[in-house]
């Protein structure tokens, strides 16, 4: 097995063809990792959730991380980790960003129900999705191959 | 889809029969999150690297998380969020737990390709690995299911 760092182009490309990753946030030194569903534009990621830890923690902490994989087997595989800052989509600030983050991210099947049904399983009422962008500061990859 | 709690049990049973995860670390309140093959036992989550970024960042900051999925379909998967400690496995305070990481890690099978390799593409000589544990502080696991 090899592996090779990625080009910014082929990080990208993971990027736009997968949707599912896990976002890393960190308050007071402690770590934090979550799955999250996202859309990837060039300079930025677009994702959603309700209140929670990883919010109330990007809000004290903006610094994030994402990190996505791709594996065909053991040996064959492709990771990138994108390091960022967190920026909240709020009115009016953001309206324009707010309107083309429900867009981008509407068009994904079940894009709502995971960030809804956590709120459910916690037992709390159902209320609005908040959204928000990672602003990419580096993005680096690697591929494993034979 | 309804999300629901897992016990302790239950996340324990997926650390078991799962063995790739995500690490996250945090230094300078900058989090970082990389996959990485583990091994489980109560209390603990064995692992192996080579020196690189993580290692100097948990030397300096302890404060770990892990993240394990196992997903069916979109809407049937599991997650299970560990915090804990980092505890690097030096001679001789830990030589008996060294001793032991060696063991259950070298049942897997390529278990030590990935940190070997991610040091060979990076250019340096072959080192040989750091075994570390996680000492495991909480666990929370989440059950997605029709």
């Amino acid at each position: 097995m090899v592996i090779d760092a990625m080009t910014e182009q082929e990080c990208a490309a993971l990027l736009t063809r997968v949707s599912l990753g896990r976002l890393g946030c960190s308050f007071d030194d402690q770590p934090y990792v979550v799955p999250i569903s996202f859309a990837y534009e060039p300079g930025y990621i677009y994702a959603l959730s309700t209140f929670g830890q990883k919010i109330e923690w990007m809000r004290q902490n903006p610094k994030v991380c994402l990190e996505v994989e791709e594996a065909a087997s053991e040996s064959e595989w492709i990771t990138v980790i994108a390091t960022g800052t967190y920026q909240e989509l709020t009115e009016p600030q953001y309206s324009a960003e707010l309107a083309h983050a429900r867009k981008i991210l509407g068009k994904r099947r079940n894009w709502w129900q995971i960030p809804l049904a956590e709120r459910q399983a916690a037992g709390e009422d159902l209320v609005s999705p908040l959204f928000f962008r990672i602003h990419i500061d580096s993005i680096t990859g690697l591929r494993a191959s034979h």
